[in-house]
Protein backbone atom coordinates (compact mmCIF):
# COMPACT_ATOMS: atom_id res chain seq x y z
CA UNK A 1 0.00 0.00 0.00
CA UNK A 2 1.23 3.36 -0.84
CA UNK A 3 2.09 5.72 2.04
CA UNK A 4 -1.32 8.04 2.33
CA UNK A 5 1.48 10.66 3.12
CA UNK A 6 4.64 11.15 1.00
CA UNK A 7 6.62 13.29 3.42
CA UNK A 8 6.08 13.41 6.94
CA UNK A 9 7.56 15.83 9.37
CA UNK A 10 7.90 14.76 13.26
CA UNK A 11 8.16 17.45 15.69
CA UNK A 12 9.80 16.15 18.68
CA UNK A 13 10.89 12.59 18.67
CA UNK A 14 10.66 11.58 22.02
CA UNK A 15 8.58 8.35 22.81
CA UNK A 16 5.54 8.84 20.95
CA UNK A 17 7.16 10.69 18.09
CA UNK A 18 9.70 8.01 17.71
CA UNK A 19 7.69 5.34 18.19
CA UNK A 20 4.97 7.00 15.85
CA UNK A 21 7.96 7.55 13.10
CA UNK A 22 9.22 3.76 13.45
CA UNK A 23 5.75 2.56 13.24
CA UNK A 24 5.05 4.18 9.89
CA UNK A 25 8.19 3.82 8.11
CA UNK A 26 7.48 -0.08 8.82
CA UNK A 27 3.91 0.32 8.04
CA UNK A 28 5.03 2.21 4.94
CA UNK A 29 8.42 2.11 3.85
CA UNK A 30 8.08 4.51 1.19
CA UNK A 31 7.47 7.33 3.55
CA UNK A 32 10.02 9.74 4.65
CA UNK A 33 10.22 11.23 7.83
CA UNK A 34 11.87 14.37 8.49
CA UNK A 35 12.51 14.84 12.69
CA UNK A 36 12.72 18.44 14.21
CA UNK A 37 14.39 18.11 18.17
CA UNK A 38 17.32 19.01 20.22
CA UNK A 39 20.56 18.07 17.91
CA UNK A 40 21.39 15.00 20.22
CA UNK A 41 17.90 13.68 20.24
CA UNK A 42 18.16 14.04 16.19
CA UNK A 43 21.43 11.76 16.39
CA UNK A 44 20.05 9.14 18.64
CA UNK A 45 16.60 9.09 16.43
CA UNK A 46 18.51 8.45 13.28
CA UNK A 47 20.69 6.13 14.68
CA UNK A 48 17.57 4.32 16.06
CA UNK A 49 16.15 4.61 11.89
CA UNK A 50 13.21 6.62 13.37
CA UNK A 51 13.93 9.88 10.49
CA UNK A 52 15.58 10.17 7.42
CA UNK A 53 16.20 13.32 7.56
CA UNK A 54 16.05 16.26 10.24
CA UNK A 55 16.55 19.69 10.75
CA UNK A 56 17.02 21.58 13.70
CA UNK A 57 14.59 24.56 12.24
CA UNK A 58 10.81 24.06 12.72
CA UNK A 59 10.31 25.70 9.08
CA UNK A 60 12.67 23.96 7.15
CA UNK A 61 11.63 20.38 9.16
CA UNK A 62 8.20 21.20 8.05
CA UNK A 63 9.06 22.39 4.36
CA UNK A 64 6.97 19.98 1.74
CA UNK A 65 5.49 18.25 3.91
CA UNK A 66 1.68 16.48 3.78
CA UNK A 67 1.61 15.60 7.34
CA UNK A 68 3.00 17.19 10.37
CA UNK A 69 2.94 15.72 13.73
CA UNK A 70 3.44 17.48 16.82
CA UNK A 71 4.31 15.19 19.67
CA UNK A 72 5.58 17.61 22.43
CA UNK A 73 4.43 18.41 25.63
CA UNK A 74 0.94 19.95 25.68
CA UNK A 75 2.14 23.35 26.35
CA UNK A 76 4.84 22.96 24.02
CA UNK A 77 2.37 22.19 21.13
CA UNK A 78 0.43 25.21 21.88
CA UNK A 79 3.11 27.74 22.01
CA UNK A 80 4.36 26.08 18.57
CA UNK A 81 1.13 25.68 16.58
CA UNK A 82 1.52 29.33 15.66
CA UNK A 83 4.90 28.66 13.85
CA UNK A 84 3.90 25.58 12.96
CA UNK A 85 0.81 27.27 10.98
CA UNK A 86 2.96 29.16 9.66
CA UNK A 87 5.78 26.78 8.13
CA UNK A 88 3.47 23.77 7.07
CA UNK A 89 2.33 24.43 3.51
CA UNK A 90 -1.40 25.00 3.21
CA UNK A 91 -1.87 21.56 2.07
CA UNK A 92 -0.86 19.78 4.72
CA UNK A 93 -2.48 18.55 7.23
CA UNK A 94 -1.22 19.02 11.33
CA UNK A 95 -1.92 16.84 13.75
CA UNK A 96 -0.80 16.17 17.67
CA UNK A 97 -0.38 13.54 20.23
CA UNK A 98 -0.84 16.01 23.23
CA UNK A 99 -2.79 14.43 26.54
CA UNK A 100 -5.27 17.18 26.43
CA UNK A 101 -7.13 18.15 23.82
CA UNK A 102 -9.48 21.23 24.41
CA UNK A 103 -6.56 24.06 24.92
CA UNK A 104 -4.67 22.47 22.01
CA UNK A 105 -7.79 22.49 19.87
CA UNK A 106 -8.55 26.27 20.93
CA UNK A 107 -5.08 27.09 19.83
CA UNK A 108 -5.00 25.68 16.62
CA UNK A 109 -8.52 27.27 15.80
CA UNK A 110 -7.06 30.46 16.32
CA UNK A 111 -3.59 29.45 14.80
CA UNK A 112 -4.61 28.43 11.27
CA UNK A 113 -7.07 29.42 8.39
CA UNK A 114 -9.00 26.70 7.81
CA UNK A 115 -10.32 24.28 10.23
CA UNK A 116 -9.80 21.54 8.07
CA UNK A 117 -6.06 22.16 8.43
CA UNK A 118 -5.50 20.64 11.84
CA UNK A 119 -7.11 17.81 13.24
CA UNK A 120 -6.24 16.68 16.70
CA UNK A 121 -5.26 13.72 18.26
CA UNK A 122 -4.05 11.05 21.54
CA UNK A 123 -2.49 7.98 21.49
CA UNK A 124 -3.70 6.55 24.62
CA UNK A 125 -0.81 4.56 25.02
CA UNK A 126 2.89 5.00 27.24
CA UNK A 127 5.41 3.54 28.93
CA UNK A 128 7.36 3.90 32.34
CA UNK A 129 10.14 5.89 30.53
CA UNK A 130 10.12 8.26 28.58
CA UNK A 131 12.58 9.51 25.10
CA UNK A 132 13.43 8.05 21.61
CA UNK A 133 15.51 5.32 23.70
CA UNK A 134 12.25 3.45 24.36
CA UNK A 135 10.41 4.23 21.29
CA UNK A 136 8.76 1.16 20.00
CA UNK A 137 7.36 0.52 16.65
CA UNK A 138 4.60 -1.27 18.51
CA UNK A 139 3.70 1.17 21.15
CA UNK A 140 0.38 2.19 19.77
CA UNK A 141 -0.80 -1.63 18.95
CA UNK A 142 -4.12 -2.29 19.91
CA UNK A 143 -4.25 0.96 22.05
CA UNK A 144 -7.00 3.22 22.07
CA UNK A 145 -6.06 6.40 19.35
CA UNK A 146 -8.86 9.10 20.43
CA UNK A 147 -9.25 11.74 17.20
CA UNK A 148 -10.86 15.03 17.67
CA UNK A 149 -13.54 15.69 14.70
CA UNK A 150 -12.55 18.82 13.15
CA UNK A 151 -14.76 22.13 13.56
CA UNK A 152 -16.45 21.92 10.64
CA UNK A 153 -20.13 21.14 9.67
CA UNK A 154 -19.14 17.81 7.72
CA UNK A 155 -19.99 14.44 9.18
CA UNK A 156 -16.23 13.07 9.62
CA UNK A 157 -16.96 10.42 6.80
CA UNK A 158 -18.09 12.91 4.55
CA UNK A 159 -14.51 15.38 5.56
CA UNK A 160 -11.29 16.37 3.84
CA UNK A 161 -9.63 13.55 2.19
CA UNK A 162 -6.60 14.21 4.76
CA UNK A 163 -8.66 13.20 6.91
CA UNK A 164 -9.52 10.08 6.00
CA UNK A 165 -5.70 8.98 5.09
CA UNK A 166 -4.34 10.25 8.95
CA UNK A 167 -7.12 7.76 9.58
CA UNK A 168 -5.74 5.01 7.75
CA UNK A 169 -2.24 6.09 8.91
CA UNK A 170 -3.65 5.21 12.60
CA UNK A 171 -5.35 1.94 11.55
CA UNK A 172 -1.80 0.80 9.87
CA UNK A 173 -0.14 1.22 13.14
CA UNK A 174 -2.12 -0.71 14.57
CA UNK A 175 -4.23 1.71 17.01
CA UNK A 176 -7.93 1.76 17.57
CA UNK A 177 -9.51 5.14 16.53
CA UNK A 178 -12.24 6.87 18.37
CA UNK A 179 -13.44 9.92 17.09
CA UNK A 180 -14.68 12.28 20.40
CA UNK A 181 -15.12 16.11 20.73
CA UNK A 182 -12.13 18.00 22.45
CA UNK A 183 -14.55 18.53 25.85
CA UNK A 184 -15.18 14.88 26.02
CA UNK A 185 -11.92 13.43 25.79
CA UNK A 186 -10.68 15.87 28.43
CA UNK A 187 -13.23 14.95 30.64
CA UNK A 188 -12.72 10.89 29.92
CA UNK A 189 -9.06 11.39 30.22
CA UNK A 190 -9.34 13.13 33.68
CA UNK A 191 -11.05 10.28 35.06
CA UNK A 192 -9.23 6.94 33.53
CA UNK A 193 -5.43 8.57 33.32
CA UNK A 194 -4.94 11.51 34.88
CA UNK A 195 -6.93 10.58 38.02
CA UNK A 196 -5.17 7.56 38.71
CA UNK A 197 -1.79 9.28 38.40
CA UNK A 198 -2.58 12.25 40.57
CA UNK A 199 -4.59 8.97 43.27
CA UNK A 200 -1.06 7.04 43.36
CA UNK A 201 0.74 10.60 44.17
CA UNK A 202 -1.63 11.11 46.91
CA UNK A 203 -1.33 7.39 47.85
CA UNK A 204 2.64 7.48 47.97
CA UNK A 205 2.37 11.00 49.38
CA UNK A 206 0.04 9.26 52.61
CA UNK A 207 2.03 5.76 52.66
CA UNK A 208 5.60 7.35 53.10
CA UNK A 209 3.76 10.26 55.49
CA UNK A 210 2.14 7.09 57.63
CA UNK A 211 4.66 4.64 57.63
CA UNK A 212 7.79 5.98 56.88
CA UNK A 213 11.04 4.19 55.64
CA UNK A 214 9.03 0.89 57.67
CA UNK A 215 7.49 1.09 54.30
CA UNK A 216 9.52 -0.98 51.93
CA UNK A 217 10.34 -3.96 55.14
CA UNK A 218 6.71 -4.74 55.66
CA UNK A 219 4.93 -4.11 52.04
CA UNK A 220 3.17 -6.59 50.04
CA UNK A 221 3.59 -7.14 46.39
CA UNK A 222 -0.25 -5.26 46.22
CA UNK A 223 1.01 -1.92 47.26
CA UNK A 224 3.75 -2.19 44.88
CA UNK A 225 1.59 -2.73 41.76
CA UNK A 226 -0.99 -0.15 42.98
CA UNK A 227 2.12 2.31 43.12
CA UNK A 228 3.21 1.71 39.34
CA UNK A 229 2.47 5.16 38.55
CA UNK A 230 4.32 6.94 40.97
CA UNK A 231 7.25 6.55 39.56
CA UNK A 232 6.25 9.24 36.94
CA UNK A 233 8.03 11.82 36.39
CA UNK A 234 6.84 15.46 37.84
CA UNK A 235 7.65 16.95 34.08
CA UNK A 236 5.31 14.21 31.71
CA UNK A 237 2.29 15.57 33.80
CA UNK A 238 2.78 19.09 34.52
CA UNK A 239 0.97 20.37 31.38
CA UNK A 240 -1.66 18.07 32.10
CA UNK A 241 -2.37 19.07 35.88
CA UNK A 242 -2.40 22.84 33.60
CA UNK A 243 -4.68 22.26 31.09
CA UNK A 244 -7.17 19.06 32.06
CA UNK A 245 -9.83 21.58 33.55
CA UNK A 246 -11.96 18.30 34.24
CA UNK A 247 -9.23 17.29 36.96
CA UNK A 248 -10.17 19.46 39.83
CA UNK A 249 -13.58 18.16 39.99
CA UNK A 250 -12.86 14.27 39.18
CA UNK A 251 -10.27 14.78 42.55
CA UNK A 252 -12.90 16.10 44.56
CA UNK A 253 -15.62 13.64 42.99
CA UNK A 254 -11.71 10.84 44.51
CA UNK A 255 -12.44 12.57 47.92
CA UNK A 256 -16.32 11.94 48.25
CA UNK A 257 -15.50 8.31 47.53
CA UNK A 258 -13.33 7.84 49.98
CA UNK A 259 -15.39 9.94 52.60
CA UNK A 260 -18.57 7.33 52.00
CA UNK A 261 -15.98 4.22 51.97
CA UNK A 262 -14.70 5.69 55.31
CA UNK A 263 -18.86 6.15 56.61
CA UNK A 264 -19.06 2.37 55.91
CA UNK A 265 -16.22 0.51 57.24
CA UNK A 266 -18.12 -1.08 59.77
CA UNK A 267 -21.64 -1.21 57.41
CA UNK A 268 -22.65 -3.95 54.97
CA UNK A 269 -23.12 -0.69 52.68
CA UNK A 270 -19.26 -1.54 51.51
CA UNK A 271 -20.43 -4.57 49.87
CA UNK A 272 -22.04 -1.93 47.41
CA UNK A 273 -18.84 -0.38 46.48
CA UNK A 274 -16.93 -3.67 45.95
CA UNK A 275 -19.14 -4.49 44.01
CA UNK A 276 -19.06 -1.83 41.67
CA UNK A 277 -15.51 -1.65 41.97
CA UNK A 278 -15.39 -5.66 41.07
CA UNK A 279 -17.46 -4.84 37.81
CA UNK A 280 -15.08 -2.21 36.47
CA UNK A 281 -11.92 -4.64 37.11
CA UNK A 282 -13.64 -7.14 35.00
CA UNK A 283 -14.29 -4.76 32.76
CA UNK A 284 -10.87 -3.59 32.34
CA UNK A 285 -9.81 -6.70 31.85
CA UNK A 286 -13.03 -7.57 29.40
CA UNK A 287 -14.32 -10.82 31.37
CA UNK A 288 -17.43 -9.40 31.34
CA UNK B 1 16.10 -30.93 59.92
CA UNK B 2 13.58 -32.69 62.70
CA UNK B 3 10.42 -31.16 62.52
CA UNK B 4 10.10 -28.11 65.31
CA UNK B 5 6.78 -29.51 66.17
CA UNK B 6 5.59 -33.14 65.08
CA UNK B 7 1.56 -32.07 65.48
CA UNK B 8 0.24 -29.18 63.83
CA UNK B 9 -3.43 -28.43 63.44
CA UNK B 10 -4.41 -26.00 60.89
CA UNK B 11 -7.53 -24.34 61.15
CA UNK B 12 -8.86 -23.09 57.98
CA UNK B 13 -7.21 -24.78 54.83
CA UNK B 14 -7.46 -21.62 51.97
CA UNK B 15 -5.20 -20.39 50.44
CA UNK B 16 -3.30 -19.11 53.71
CA UNK B 17 -3.47 -22.16 55.87
CA UNK B 18 -3.15 -24.64 53.04
CA UNK B 19 -0.08 -22.52 51.60
CA UNK B 20 1.16 -22.73 55.07
CA UNK B 21 0.76 -26.58 55.57
CA UNK B 22 1.94 -27.35 52.22
CA UNK B 23 5.31 -25.16 52.95
CA UNK B 24 5.61 -27.07 56.49
CA UNK B 25 5.24 -30.32 54.99
CA UNK B 26 7.63 -29.87 52.23
CA UNK B 27 10.26 -28.11 55.41
CA UNK B 28 9.40 -30.25 57.44
CA UNK B 29 8.61 -34.33 55.78
CA UNK B 30 8.22 -35.77 59.58
CA UNK B 31 5.64 -32.98 60.52
CA UNK B 32 1.80 -34.24 60.19
CA UNK B 33 -0.22 -31.92 59.92
CA UNK B 34 -4.47 -32.24 61.10
CA UNK B 35 -6.58 -30.06 58.92
CA UNK B 36 -9.95 -28.64 60.24
CA UNK B 37 -12.49 -26.66 58.01
CA UNK B 38 -15.72 -27.69 55.80
CA UNK B 39 -15.57 -31.06 54.75
CA UNK B 40 -15.25 -29.94 50.95
CA UNK B 41 -12.65 -27.95 51.72
CA UNK B 42 -10.64 -30.53 53.78
CA UNK B 43 -11.02 -33.00 50.19
CA UNK B 44 -9.27 -30.72 47.95
CA UNK B 45 -6.88 -30.00 51.00
CA UNK B 46 -6.17 -33.75 51.72
CA UNK B 47 -6.10 -34.72 47.79
CA UNK B 48 -3.45 -31.43 47.20
CA UNK B 49 -1.21 -33.34 49.58
CA UNK B 50 -1.72 -30.13 52.32
CA UNK B 51 -3.09 -32.31 55.31
CA UNK B 52 -2.60 -36.02 56.09
CA UNK B 53 -5.65 -36.23 59.06
CA UNK B 54 -8.75 -34.09 59.49
CA UNK B 55 -11.85 -33.69 61.61
CA UNK B 56 -14.90 -31.61 61.12
CA UNK B 57 -14.82 -31.42 65.20
CA UNK B 58 -12.37 -28.41 66.13
CA UNK B 59 -11.53 -30.59 69.39
CA UNK B 60 -10.65 -33.59 67.59
CA UNK B 61 -8.71 -31.98 65.19
CA UNK B 62 -6.61 -29.66 67.92
CA UNK B 63 -5.72 -33.43 70.26
CA UNK B 64 -2.19 -34.01 70.84
CA UNK B 65 -1.15 -30.92 68.37
CA UNK B 66 1.96 -29.03 69.75
CA UNK B 67 1.19 -26.20 67.21
CA UNK B 68 -2.31 -24.92 66.22
CA UNK B 69 -1.98 -22.49 63.37
CA UNK B 70 -5.51 -20.80 63.09
CA UNK B 71 -6.11 -19.32 59.31
CA UNK B 72 -9.42 -18.16 59.36
CA UNK B 73 -10.77 -14.86 58.68
CA UNK B 74 -10.11 -12.11 61.84
CA UNK B 75 -13.73 -12.25 62.97
CA UNK B 76 -14.13 -16.06 62.71
CA UNK B 77 -10.59 -16.01 64.57
CA UNK B 78 -11.58 -14.15 67.51
CA UNK B 79 -15.01 -16.15 67.94
CA UNK B 80 -13.22 -19.36 67.72
CA UNK B 81 -10.11 -18.38 70.04
CA UNK B 82 -12.18 -19.62 73.47
CA UNK B 83 -12.60 -22.90 71.68
CA UNK B 84 -9.36 -23.13 70.88
CA UNK B 85 -7.90 -22.38 73.89
CA UNK B 86 -10.31 -25.18 75.89
CA UNK B 87 -8.96 -27.28 73.17
CA UNK B 88 -5.28 -27.05 72.81
CA UNK B 89 -2.96 -29.34 74.71
CA UNK B 90 -1.42 -26.65 77.38
CA UNK B 91 1.69 -27.33 76.17
CA UNK B 92 0.57 -26.75 72.78
CA UNK B 93 1.78 -23.36 71.15
CA UNK B 94 -1.37 -21.18 69.38
CA UNK B 95 -0.51 -18.92 66.82
CA UNK B 96 -3.13 -17.13 63.36
CA UNK B 97 -2.41 -15.74 60.28
CA UNK B 98 -4.92 -12.86 60.61
CA UNK B 99 -4.83 -9.32 58.85
CA UNK B 100 -5.01 -7.15 61.81
CA UNK B 101 -3.31 -7.85 65.05
CA UNK B 102 -4.54 -6.10 68.08
CA UNK B 103 -7.80 -7.42 68.03
CA UNK B 104 -7.17 -10.93 68.19
CA UNK B 105 -4.55 -10.52 70.16
CA UNK B 106 -6.97 -9.00 73.07
CA UNK B 107 -9.29 -12.02 72.26
CA UNK B 108 -6.20 -14.35 73.11
CA UNK B 109 -5.14 -12.12 76.42
CA UNK B 110 -8.85 -13.10 77.08
CA UNK B 111 -9.09 -16.58 76.12
CA UNK B 112 -5.76 -18.23 77.22
CA UNK B 113 -4.43 -19.03 80.85
CA UNK B 114 -0.77 -18.20 80.36
CA UNK B 115 0.37 -15.41 77.65
CA UNK B 116 2.92 -17.46 76.39
CA UNK B 117 0.80 -19.86 74.72
CA UNK B 118 -0.56 -17.63 71.58
CA UNK B 119 1.67 -15.17 69.29
CA UNK B 120 -0.10 -13.52 67.01
CA UNK B 121 1.36 -13.88 63.38
CA UNK B 122 0.53 -11.90 59.95
CA UNK B 123 2.30 -13.31 56.51
CA UNK B 124 2.09 -10.71 54.12
CA UNK B 125 1.60 -12.62 51.49
CA UNK B 126 -1.54 -12.86 49.09
CA UNK B 127 -3.19 -13.76 45.52
CA UNK B 128 -5.75 -12.06 44.36
CA UNK B 129 -7.73 -15.61 44.26
CA UNK B 130 -8.36 -17.19 47.33
CA UNK B 131 -8.98 -20.93 48.19
CA UNK B 132 -7.14 -23.94 48.96
CA UNK B 133 -7.40 -24.49 45.10
CA UNK B 134 -4.59 -21.51 45.01
CA UNK B 135 -2.48 -22.65 47.73
CA UNK B 136 1.45 -22.59 47.21
CA UNK B 137 4.08 -23.97 48.91
CA UNK B 138 5.77 -20.70 47.87
CA UNK B 139 3.22 -18.25 48.83
CA UNK B 140 5.81 -17.30 51.74
CA UNK B 141 8.80 -17.02 50.35
CA UNK B 142 11.28 -13.56 50.48
CA UNK B 143 7.99 -11.96 52.22
CA UNK B 144 7.60 -10.43 55.21
CA UNK B 145 6.16 -12.60 58.28
CA UNK B 146 5.11 -10.21 61.45
CA UNK B 147 5.36 -11.64 64.69
CA UNK B 148 3.35 -9.97 67.57
CA UNK B 149 5.56 -10.65 70.30
CA UNK B 150 4.05 -12.15 73.39
CA UNK B 151 2.72 -9.75 76.42
CA UNK B 152 5.39 -10.99 78.99
CA UNK B 153 8.25 -9.11 80.48
CA UNK B 154 10.57 -11.29 78.50
CA UNK B 155 12.13 -9.71 75.95
CA UNK B 156 11.77 -12.26 72.89
CA UNK B 157 15.38 -13.63 72.36
CA UNK B 158 14.75 -15.40 76.33
CA UNK B 159 11.04 -16.42 75.52
CA UNK B 160 9.58 -19.56 75.61
CA UNK B 161 11.29 -22.27 73.65
CA UNK B 162 8.12 -23.02 71.73
CA UNK B 163 8.14 -19.19 70.36
CA UNK B 164 11.84 -19.97 69.06
CA UNK B 165 10.78 -23.15 67.42
CA UNK B 166 7.72 -21.01 65.83
CA UNK B 167 10.43 -18.47 64.83
CA UNK B 168 12.38 -21.45 63.34
CA UNK B 169 9.46 -22.65 61.04
CA UNK B 170 8.80 -18.95 59.91
CA UNK B 171 12.00 -19.23 58.79
CA UNK B 172 11.96 -22.55 57.48
CA UNK B 173 9.15 -21.65 55.33
CA UNK B 174 11.36 -18.80 53.42
CA UNK B 175 9.71 -15.83 55.10
CA UNK B 176 11.39 -13.00 57.15
CA UNK B 177 10.35 -12.55 60.53
CA UNK B 178 9.60 -9.41 61.63
CA UNK B 179 8.86 -9.12 65.43
CA UNK B 180 6.50 -5.98 65.98
CA UNK B 181 3.80 -5.19 68.77
CA UNK B 182 0.28 -5.45 67.51
CA UNK B 183 -0.98 -1.72 67.57
CA UNK B 184 1.86 -0.83 65.51
CA UNK B 185 1.73 -3.80 63.55
CA UNK B 186 -2.24 -2.91 62.42
CA UNK B 187 -0.91 0.73 62.29
CA UNK B 188 1.78 0.01 59.65
CA UNK B 189 -0.98 -2.45 58.18
CA UNK B 190 -3.51 0.29 57.17
CA UNK B 191 -1.25 2.21 55.22
CA UNK B 192 0.83 -0.47 53.64
CA UNK B 193 -2.01 -2.90 53.01
CA UNK B 194 -5.75 -1.74 54.10
CA UNK B 195 -5.39 1.75 52.46
CA UNK B 196 -4.02 1.21 49.56
CA UNK B 197 -7.09 -1.34 49.16
CA UNK B 198 -9.24 0.86 49.75
CA UNK B 199 -7.97 3.64 47.82
CA UNK B 200 -8.27 1.01 44.66
CA UNK B 201 -12.17 0.96 45.79
CA UNK B 202 -12.23 4.67 45.70
CA UNK B 203 -10.82 4.99 42.70
CA UNK B 204 -12.86 2.09 40.55
CA UNK B 205 -16.26 3.51 42.02
CA UNK B 206 -15.23 7.45 40.68
CA UNK B 207 -13.82 6.37 37.46
CA UNK B 208 -17.14 4.49 36.41
CA UNK B 209 -19.45 7.59 37.96
CA UNK B 210 -17.52 9.40 35.66
CA UNK B 211 -16.19 7.62 32.50
CA UNK B 212 -19.38 5.25 32.90
CA UNK B 213 -19.01 2.27 30.60
CA UNK B 214 -16.95 4.13 28.06
CA UNK B 215 -14.09 3.26 30.42
CA UNK B 216 -13.61 0.03 28.87
CA UNK B 217 -12.72 1.26 25.65
CA UNK B 218 -10.53 4.50 26.01
CA UNK B 219 -8.58 3.59 29.33
CA UNK B 220 -4.95 2.48 28.71
CA UNK B 221 -3.01 -0.27 30.59
CA UNK B 222 -1.94 2.40 33.71
CA UNK B 223 -5.31 2.21 34.91
CA UNK B 224 -5.89 -1.44 34.97
CA UNK B 225 -2.47 -1.50 36.93
CA UNK B 226 -3.81 0.73 39.38
CA UNK B 227 -6.74 -1.11 39.71
CA UNK B 228 -5.52 -4.34 39.99
CA UNK B 229 -6.52 -4.53 43.59
CA UNK B 230 -10.34 -3.54 42.70
CA UNK B 231 -11.06 -7.23 41.51
CA UNK B 232 -10.47 -8.48 45.53
CA UNK B 233 -13.88 -9.54 46.93
CA UNK B 234 -15.40 -7.68 49.75
CA UNK B 235 -15.58 -10.83 52.21
CA UNK B 236 -11.85 -10.84 51.95
CA UNK B 237 -12.08 -7.58 53.24
CA UNK B 238 -15.09 -7.23 55.70
CA UNK B 239 -12.99 -8.23 58.89
CA UNK B 240 -10.30 -6.35 58.01
CA UNK B 241 -12.42 -2.70 57.76
CA UNK B 242 -13.84 -4.01 61.44
CA UNK B 243 -11.13 -4.53 63.35
CA UNK B 244 -8.28 -2.25 62.18
CA UNK B 245 -8.43 0.96 64.21
CA UNK B 246 -6.67 2.95 62.25
CA UNK B 247 -7.88 2.97 59.04
CA UNK B 248 -10.41 5.90 59.05
CA UNK B 249 -7.31 8.02 59.73
CA UNK B 250 -5.57 6.85 56.51
CA UNK B 251 -8.27 7.06 54.97
CA UNK B 252 -8.48 10.88 56.25
CA UNK B 253 -4.77 11.77 55.77
CA UNK B 254 -5.43 10.21 51.84
CA UNK B 255 -8.09 12.69 51.44
CA UNK B 256 -5.99 15.38 52.79
CA UNK B 257 -3.16 14.43 50.19
CA UNK B 258 -5.68 14.92 47.38
CA UNK B 259 -6.81 18.07 48.51
CA UNK B 260 -3.19 19.13 48.51
CA UNK B 261 -2.68 17.84 45.22
CA UNK B 262 -5.57 19.64 43.82
CA UNK B 263 -4.81 23.05 45.00
CA UNK B 264 -1.01 22.61 43.39
CA UNK B 265 -2.44 21.53 39.92
CA UNK B 266 -1.44 24.87 38.57
CA UNK B 267 1.88 25.30 40.81
CA UNK B 268 5.43 24.13 40.73
CA UNK B 269 4.62 23.00 44.51
CA UNK B 270 3.33 19.63 42.84
CA UNK B 271 6.60 18.94 42.43
CA UNK B 272 7.43 18.00 45.71
CA UNK B 273 4.85 15.97 45.84
CA UNK B 274 5.78 13.67 42.47
CA UNK B 275 9.45 13.69 44.43
CA UNK B 276 8.55 12.01 47.55
CA UNK B 277 6.47 9.64 45.33
CA UNK B 278 9.07 9.10 42.93
CA UNK B 279 11.36 8.05 45.81
CA UNK B 280 8.78 5.90 47.46
CA UNK B 281 8.37 3.57 43.60
CA UNK B 282 12.34 3.15 44.48
CA UNK B 283 12.23 2.31 48.01
CA UNK B 284 9.80 -0.39 46.76
CA UNK B 285 11.98 -1.62 44.35
CA UNK B 286 14.61 -1.42 46.15
CA UNK B 287 16.88 0.97 43.43
CA UNK B 288 17.63 3.76 46.13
Amino acid sequence: MAAPFRRVAVLGVGLVGGSFALALKRAFPDALVVGWDRPEVLDRARDRGAIDEFSAHLTVACQDADLVYVALPVVGIIEQLPAIAAAAPPAALVTDSGSTKAAICRAAQRAFPSPENFVGGHPVAGREHSGIENADADLFRAAPYALIAPVTAKPVAQSDDRVQRLLAVVEAIGALPVWIDADSHDRLAAYLSHLPQMAAIALAVTVLEGAGEKAASLAGPGLRDTLRLAGSPYGVWTDICRTNSHLAEALDRLRESLEQIRTRLQSEDLRDDFARSNHLYKMLRKLE
